[in-house]
């Protein structure tokens, strides 16, 4: 057997903690499976008084893990600290430059940093293994990055946020509105007592701008993507939308047009007996549509202790498996210098189909009004739906309902404007974007 | 650049002629994401004179595959022939023995030979790449043999058959027998003239035991697994399962128990709103639970040149993407000499739900007779429907379906046989089990 593959662990919260001891208690099956032992020789966390079920014996603590990374005697620095900015950047940066090994499932970081870190990687022989920092337990890093080498990819979308998976699940089968979802959610700790960062998108942008890079060999652009939260979403776009035969997620979406390459993360309706509307609560699920393969989805956790520990502990046996310095895997998909510029697609550019939900005075021409402006636009309608808002009584405001055929997004917020200035409109219109897989 | 791979292909049917045209139509794109260029150096094939749309200027043609494997300038023998004999496996021994990496998508040689086969890889340090012989592009060999390395899996399961899939789905749609959507399929090329070694369920046994062996660590075990295939299921199934809540798939799934292994392929019910019951026509599915990572599905084309070429080219780019002799990852998962032997339980110990259909005579204590059979048994009952089988008239036939809870399969067989020996059955009761995801 060959000598043990030496690890250095910064962080041990949740998935850290989860890591070590999966470490420690599974040391012999591991062993044989990479052909070495896994040895945790370093560690680094904030409090180092607290019993978190590890074994410390044989373990040096750093209460710096920038100093982990750079002096101790490790093969691997793992990275579970989270956070772009410091320590977690200079730590892996200290570690790589030292021509180690470094496995993180640190989105925010790669989002940030994550070309520079790649190129340092490649040029210090190092490998860059991140299959966590995106949808957990989901192995979508490793399908993009070896799977799928030599296919293009049209497009790559998915539910990478289970806190916002979960709200609109609940929302859809009990019939809540979203701010009493949200306080469940957060009561069961899927959702942070601050839960902007998921609510609103940023969380599902982080990952979605890793997923483009490796999908399409550009560079990373994380401030490039149109941002759409979940916060707008009513029980009554749930039910309209189940009515016509969809389901609302809230995707990151990115795909190649014409015109560069689209980063979207909004509310989605997408079409009921599509699998992908199958996925509740808070799994995540990730769909690639590529040109050799077909279309392939995943679906399995996107968070959680031991998930996330799973998809780590896979970076590291891949490591363990290869003798040092062995393999050349670009952390990237392709080496840092060949990526390509990122070239935005904008979303006024965007082609697809609307679910456009508008409460209207009950007056004549109305429904004939809407109609001329959509005709204007050149939007064909797929489906209209006027109801009552409460129950059938004169002059009480109506919702009318369409869902457009694909059009340009332009097109309908010229369209929408147009609507708006009649006077006519109660309260704000909701549009959200329709996203059909190809096959499933 | 690093030095070229020189591959040699033996088989140039749909897969082989889709992998070399990709190989040389994207060899630029390729050797970027590689590191070094992917030569196609060798080939072989029946027929020399068909026009495949690949350039075979400065490729050596072999008419016979083993003198390819044995003797070819190539790193990696790249394996499309098919079957379990000759000439696919001496030719992958010849290869291996001459330290060749080799790329297989050949399932049935694998679930005959892999041990052996596995063995002689590592001995002479070569890797046996196999994505493509399960699933066909899903990758689940990567998912299994890398990403899930140190979880222990608790079941795997999967729809590994598009032709079942496809009949099924059809069957339900269209509310067609069984025998017009076998002839559909045929038309459309998804079932072989013969179509036995699909719809009987041994092409999924093969991928099963691939599987089994990867997810448990137990030797390949092909021959130990309970098989039975759709040809009974009858359009009144179909309707009777999606009345209950339910759709029936080919599923292939092994599961550890306390007597052993569950192998087995059988039409099974999952429930309607499960993740895996939308997976339509001719895709694949197959779903992982894992103690540390939960539960993993993947869907995508489980066959097709063009799917299966990918997954070749992903087994080839990893060899590709490392220095020679450099990986070490067991084909099989762990060394082959540290395979367990497998113990297979038997599927009379099978534990699980059951839904069992039964036409009686419409006499007085029929039903009365059928629960006491049943209570007799110590089975419990979940649901219970009686219909007249057509219209409702007097000494008409009636239809009884029976849901169960988990039981155990010995108790239902002895509970049929003693309701078979009370004489109002009219024809076989159709007995089918129910398979339920963890979580989705």
């Amino acid at each position: 057997m060959s000598d043990a593959l030496k690890i250095g662990i910064a962080g041990l919260g949740t998935v850290g903690a989860s890591l070590a001891r999966i470490l420690q208690d599974r040391s012999e099956k591991l062993a044989v499976t990479c052909g070495r032992p896994i040895t945790i020789t370093a560690v680094s966390a904030r409090d180092r008084t607290r019993d978190r079920g590890i074994d410390l014996t044989d373990i040096t603590w750093y209460d710096d893990p920038i100093e982990l990374a750079a002096k101790a005697d490790i093969d691997v620095f793992v990275e579970l600290m989270g956070g772009a900015g410091d320590p977690a950047d200079n730590a892996v940066r200290a570690a790589l430059s030292r021509g180690l090994h470094v496995v993180t499932a640190n989105k925010a970081l790669l989002a940030r940093h994550g070309v520079a870190l790649a190129a340092l990687a490649e040029e210090k022989g190092a490998l860059l293994n991140f299959e966590a920092a995106v949808a957990g337990g989901i192995p979508v890093i490793k399908a993009l990055r070896e799977s799928l080498t030599g296919n293009t990819v049209s497009r790559i979308y998915g539910i990478m946020n289970g806190t916002c998976n979960y709200i609109l699940t609940k929302m859809e089968k009990e019939g809540l509105s979203f701010a009493d979802c949200l306080k469940e959610a957060q009561r069961l700790g899927y959702a942070e007592a601050d839960p902007a960062f998921d609510i609103e998108g940023n969380d599902t942008a982080h990952k979605l701008a890793i997923l483009t890079t490796l999908a399409f060999g550009s560079e990373i652009a994380a401030d490039d993507i149109y941002l759409e939260g979940i916060t707008n979403i009513s029980i009554e776009d749930i039910h309209a939308a189940a009515d016509l035969g969809y389901r609302i997620k809230l995707l990151g979406v990115a795909q190649r047009t014409e015109s560069g390459i689209e980063q979207r993360v909004h509310p989605t309706m997408v079409p009921l007996d599509s699998v992908i509307a199958q996925v509740d609560g808070v799994t995540n699920a990730v769909a690639i549509e590529a040109d050799i393969l077909g279309e392939l989805l995943m679906v399995g956790p996107g968070a959680g202790g031991n998930a996330t520990a799973s998809a780590v502990l896979g970076d590291i046996a891949d490591i363990a498996k290869s003798r040092p310095g062995a393999q050349q895997v670009p952390a990237l998909g392709r080496p840092a210098a060949k990526l390509a510029p990122y070239q935005r697609a904008q979303i006024q550019s965007h082609e697809g189909g609307y679910f456009i939900r508008m409460t209207v005075e009950d007056r004549a021409g109305v429904f004939a009004s809407i109609a001329a402006r959509m005709a204007e636009n050149r939007i064909s309608l797929e489906s209209i739906v006027q109801r009552p808002k409460h129950h059938v009584e004169a002059a009480e405001p109506k919702t009318i309902i369409l869902v457009t055929h694909a059009t340009m997004e332009d097109a309908v917020r010229k369209a929408v404007a147009a609507i708006k200035g009649e006077g006519y409109l109660i309260g704000e219109p909701q549009v959200i974007r329709i996203e059909r897989p190809k096959t499933a």
